[in-house]
């Protein structure tokens, strides 16, 4: 008997088919004497819909007014969801993230959540009601209505998790797990049955696209334990199977102690690297070079600055692949002359990889065995990037299927732990 | 310079295109100097769309579940004309009926409005902003999302007319005012310039789809000047001609005093007349016959009952056709026997012809003239029934066309006042 918060994603309640299954599922938990908190998103492709009609009015939407055309989506799943849950002869409640005073700051179509008011959800849980909650939405403080971004679903299920004390956050989804690497990529990918939350946030924002980042920076700041388990099984499949599938999110580093070293390898194809050479090695050129890059509104992600001779340096970094051109032409006409550097350079047919694992802060000899593995494949590493729980290279992008496949072997992901 | 509210139903909202026309026809009127309030509803379609959603789940959808969902039509075309005023340069802010706080009890999908609360559309408008409030719809004391029903719009917008103490209200329509008579049955009927509240409540209620009824009784009770108007002439006509267009419901009687004695003919194919013979002339027998009727949520129209010979009278009634096979079961089963009626008949082939006006009141004849217009067509009289400004008749359904046309012209209604 716990308090257990679900969260289904769009194609999870796609059709009103699919609904009457989480109705289902749901039910089940209720039955089991759970108290169950539902999050939804919009049913698949309503989002798109909506947001098709918004540009057909205003090329950049309004973002105020985005988000009370975007917010519709949601609204019309709980509803929809609350009403298949009374079908089955169960109490439910349907509520949008404004009725449910999920506050956020007004950042309208990316805002964050600063306080949940959980009172009212707790008197319907305490009378056997189950809570549907809108996810992706709130409200600021002056009452307008606010989106949490693509993918903020599963952010509003971390939070009310949160702000309830719930004892899990099932994060419903097409997938059953979080993988040792991508099963399409490496057939032997195995599904890990824990795996922590920092080696999850590594994950999630190196490409394994299974939870949105955010919504684990979220459960790692209130230690909120997430699941990750697959929405297509048969509702009906015991309890007990269902509550133990997936992949738990753990805080618990003991939990890992006995484990493997290395969790898994995420991958990345949309990387360009670019490289500023002949740079003065001085105070301030980092900041010379990548302040104009991030004024475009052009996203980093590694760097890498090398000490050099002569008092000059080099200086790399990447950045999403869409975003490659517009860099070039950012460093080419506003930083190149300025700090005089000889040369302005890039690739934007690479890729990255990285080991992921909490286990290396205690084991020596990871990135040695790694940088071997990738040479007896005869594939050169462009850039390194290393911190206590991942180690990230740059190669060329035909190499990164059998980089993954060289480590994945070498490292026998493939064997239970 | 004045605050006007607007309101647009689901056709003139009913594509991007149509809503982009609405915005330009809006800041028209901003331009010339007025405040501006619009109150929208759902595309065209779109309320449909939803509700059928909701009976794939529940056949009967609970009330409260509905609302959420059918409230999301409106808050879709708030955003979209927010961005198309937005769009034109305009500043404009779009709100949904909880967000401006319009108040109302909880009955789920019939709420009744309680109250406003204008203060934030107040200081919008101060601001010189275009608010854009969703209509339908509204929230209850405890924050649950509720909507007034179909044609609810209308009410919305009196309501925040009456609210803001507006100048005057008008209600863009598919039609450019109220006639004569349905135009598609008398080709010579002639939009009337104005109408007083009274007789436009009897249009309503008997037919004339233009306005509905309940906006009208709101209209009436805090005394909102009203116009019915056309939102498909092009919206650059100029402001002047815009503004005298229509029908303008009014409530100075003074105004109507020179004017025709009857306004117009309503008239209602959907009628079924019931009458109950033999019945004991005794206290008590109207709701004897009428108690188990309402119990069978079953409306009833005109009620008419004769004094008869030899303590005995005849009762009759008239109801939805729609309703007449359920209302003679309630009578020949919970009814008949109880009161010892002698007979229970009834005829789902009759329609109502009214004529309607304040002028009536002071002239004579009205009704005799009526009758003898309809005795010199061969049509035969089945019922009637007067107020102060009406005088309605039940017969057969294959003369309405042919009475409507008869009295329209027997009383001149094509020639302008």
């Amino acid at each position: 008997m716990g308090l257990i918060v679900h969260k289904y994603g769009g194609t999870s309640v796609g059709t009103v088919e699919r609904i009457q299954s989480v109705a289902r599922r749901v039910a089940k938990w209720k039955s089991a004497g759970h108290q169950v908190v539902v999050v939804v998103s919009a049913m698949s492709g309503e989002t798109n819909r909506l947001i098709g009609l918004a540009k057909q009015i205003q090329a950049e939407p309004d973002a105020r007014e985005l988000d009370v055309i975007a917010s519709t989506g949601e609204q019309v799943t709980i509803g929809l969801l609350a009403m298949a849950l009374l079908q089955l002869g169960l109490k439910a409640k349907s509520y949008t993230g404004p009725q449910v005073r999920i506050l956020t700051d007004d950042a309208f179509t990316k805002a964050r959540i600063l306080s949940i008011d959980e009172s009212h959800m707790r008197a319907d849980l305490d009378a056997g009601t189950v809570v549907v909650v809108a996810g992706f939405q709130g409200t600021d403080d002056a009452g307008n209505i606010t989106t949490l971004g693509r993918g903020g679903s599963d952010t509003s299920a971390v939070a009310l998790a949160a702000a309830l004390k719930a004892d899990e956050c099932l994060i419903y989804t097409d997938v059953d797990g979080v993988y040792t690497t991508d099963p399409r990529v490496v057939p032997e990918a195995r599904r890990l049955r824990t795996v922590t939350f920092e080696e999850m946030l590594e994950m999630a924002s190196l490409g394994s696209k299974v939870l949105q980042i955010r919504s684990v920076e979220f459960a790692g700041k209130y230690k909120v334990p997430l699941r990750v388990l697959s929405s297509m099984t048969d509702p009906d499949i015991p309890l007990a199977e269902e509550a133990a599938s997936g992949t738990l999110i753990t805080f618990e580093e003991d939990q890992k102690m006995e484990q493997a070293i290395i969790s898994g390898i995420a991958f990345n194809r949309d990387e360009a690297k670019i490289t500023v050479t002949g740079v003065p090695d001085r105070p301030g050129i980092a900041y010379a070079i990548l302040g104009p890059v991030s004024d475009a509104n052009i996203d980093v992600d590694m760097i890498i600055q090398n000490t050099g001779a002569q008092g000059m340096t080099d200086f790399s970094f990447t950045v999403h692949r869409g975003e490659y051109q517009k860099a070039l032409e950012v460093l080419n006409t506003q930083v190149k002359a300025h700090i005089k550097a000889s040369d302005i350079s890039g690739d934007n047919r690479v890729c990255k990889v990285s080991m992921v694992g909490v286990g290396m802060r205690t084991h020596a000899g990871i990135a040695a065995k790694m940088f071997r593995t990738l040479a007896e494949e005869g594939i050169n590493i462009q850039m390194i990037s290393t911190s206590e729980i991942k180690i990230a290279v740059v190669v060329d992008e035909k190499y990164m299927e059998l980089a993954v496949r060289a480590l994945h072997r070498a490292f026998e992901l493939e064997q239970p732990n």
